[in-house]
């Protein structure tokens, strides 16, 4: 049956199997979900790709992007990749605040340094080039919007964008520049969601949500590859990760499990997934053991507001497959990570951006971290996204006239 | 005299000069302008580094940032870089918008994808450095002080900062973010300067004002250097770049003076300098052949409002050694400019960083840009920024209902 389904273009793509299910389906380019409702995972020929990657191959390839990974992404080998210059972002230790934490060592993967300011690049990017490959227009849903315009942009493809009117200002203003269809819908993230499926269903736009499409957590992993090439490849003991729909937790697993497999790290990192504590519908699955069931929004870290995740799946299943750790954070926990990291990383993350540094610190606080932990912190988005919750949470400036004096008594005095 | 001056510890650098009495100082780490009232150029040993830097070494070079091209930066040999990872930005093709504008050849070069999000970081990683190596306590002014904080807040340094009271809040964000010691001035950005040279002179923090350090352009100047290399060492026929202070445009003409001098390019390409049409006072210095006056700030490109520019010698021989033109543009082309380069190259830059841009859309209707010339344009800035802005510009979302009836009319009827 593989055989059959096998695709003669992608050399390294098996196909696409169910994660619920297990049905088998050849990975086309327009492929979303399987029969059953569950969602696809693409199975790649990683005995092939041992033969193509190595370090020695990575050391002399210049290619500082995402599509560096090439051969652990479902494209075709004539495929160029979308235009923008997406990942391959920056990764600091921090070793005062892996001090405060009590830990050996701590990096920061700062993914808000992406074109359109956050991880979801890379998944768009992934979108695009295959929706070129498929020669169709592209849809998106929620907080990868703005991404998806920015990528859709360079390569000159027509967007049809839908965000819950509540998205911030900075996604906003991204979108109306990039010249997206943008609708604002006045609903939850579900119902915005229902609303861009049903004009995907009947349009036929290439579908750029990353729990339909199996191929943009492929193109989210890509951040995991990076670190661990970062690292020298050695792989790190944890990797935190905020989690709102799941794709981006399910994608760094499946780029860790990618690095192992082809044999660059010899063991897959623990996942520290973080929620926020008003929606964690993933969280609380892996906790009790049962069923995820749909939760309110209660957050204002909006990228993880998702209170009906779309990837369950495939983001328990990393959770679990990798031995790890649920943490749930307070909106207060997150306001006091984003000013903690920027003051002292010099990394200004959006709130959910910076919410896998909150439950660190949170697991800091309980005693819950090995003192030899060596730990990265994934960083998904910029803090300009939503600047109005920034200035909430760090306050107004000193106001002060052109007075030396009036300034020495507002600061030394 | 030289001799006398000459760093023993920088090789590359031979002393600093005073650009407009011609004065020569030893290149220490604190030094800023000369007894004239001069602003300083660090003047450089060419023949000296031209047997340390070719295309060879740049090639085998696994640096990709700002410190790669360290053999032309005044730096001690043994200095580590700042930590945030700042430049080698990415540089775009943008065969349509050359197309429309009736060229050979376009570039974008977005620097708004640098840790703060603007060109500024590339003087700011060169002050935290200089800084450390004088081992003070560091002051900035006006649009480069978000880039500063957030530097410094990676390099564990305390920074105090002056705004203008009207700087947008998406800086204002990151400087409360980062842990600055912020003050907004309620006043021009004359006065915001007055008050921080003020400050400084009192407590004798080191002083990251560009047009006063001379150290800061050279950080600038890293821009040009990656422009040369990303176009293979061919050097463009035009660089265009928003002018507000001077010290962007003289860094990157000193940049391509740097890589002409070496004899990695074989020209240095005319420099394309647009300013706001409310506030130009270079511009019209060059234009008039008379001294520069101090004018109006009667712009909404926040960072190219500078009414009295701090480094008019520098920018002004800059702009006539390589026989550049000037242009001046309405807010309304800046504008019309940020949304056609957001959505037709999918680069998103805050209003002073689509300036340039917006000149090279004045000067082709104008039918100035000859139709063989190859144009790089540099975008300063990413326009999360400037949010309220951008969606000033841009407009606000269609709202809808989850009703795709509703949809359907508002799109396609």
């Amino acid at each position: 049956m593989i055989s059959s389904l096998s695709c003669d273009i992608m050399k390294n793509v098996k196909y696409c199997k169910c994660v619920r299910c297990g049905k088998e389906y050849a990975a086309v380019p327009d492929i979303t979900t399987c029969e059953c409702g569950g969602i696809l995972d693409v199975i790649y020929d990683y005995e092939y790709i041992k033969t193509k990657l190595n370090r020695d191959v990575l050391a002399k390839r210049d290619e500082p992007t995402m599509w560096r990974y090439r051969e652990l992404l479902p494209i075709e080998e004539d495929t160029a990749p979308a235009g923008l210059r997406v990942g391959m972002s920056p990764m600091y230790e921090a070793p005062n605040i892996a001090a405060d934490l009590g830990i050996a060592r701590l990096y920061i993967k700062d993914d808000g340094i992406n074109p359109t300011s956050s991880l979801k690049d890379r998944a768009s990017a992934m979108a695009v080039t295959k929706a070129i490959e498929a020669g169709i227009a592209c849809s998106s849903t929620g907080n990868a919007a703005s991404s998806l315009a920015g990528n859709a942009a360079k390569a000159g493809l027509k967007t049809y964008i839908f965000v819950p009117a509540r998205a911030p200002k900075g996604k906003i203003a991204q979108l109306m520049m990039f010249g997206a269809n943008l609708t604002a819908v006045d609903g939850s993230y579900e119902e915005t969601f229902e609303l861009s499926k049903a004009a995907i269903d009947k349009y036929g736009w290439y579908n750029r949500n990353a729990a339909i499409n199996p191929y943009l957590s492929e193109g989210k992993k890509t951040v995991a590859h990076e670190i661990c090439e970062q690292l020298g490849f050695e792989a790190p003991d944890f990797v935190a990760v905020s989690v709102g729909d799941g794709c981006t937790v399910a994608g760094v697993y499946k780029g860790l499990y990618d690095m192992y497999m082809v044999g660059l790290i010899n063991k897959i990192p623990r996942i520290i997934s973080v929620q926020a504590e008003g929606c964690c519908p993933i969280n609380t699955a892996v906790m009790t053991g049962e069923e995820w069931q749909p939760q309110e929004e209660n957050t204002y870290a909006d990228s993880i507001a998702v209170g009906v995740p779309r990837n369950p799946d495939k983001a328990i299943n990393a959770i679990k497959d990798s031995n790890g750790i649920c943490v749930n954070v307070s909106d207060d926990e997150i306001r006091e990570a984003q000013k903690y990291l920027a003051k002292n990383a010099g990394v200004f993350g959006e709130p959910a951006g910076v919410t896998a540094t909150a439950g660190l610190m949170k697991l800091s606080r309980e005693g819950k971290l090995d003192k030899g932990a060596t730990i990265v912190s994934i960083v998904t988005g910029n803090g300009l996204k939503d600047i109005d919750s920034a200035i909430k949470s760090a306050g107004e400036p000193v106001h002060c006239k052109n007075d030396l004096a009036q300034f020495e008594r507002l600061f030394f005095s």
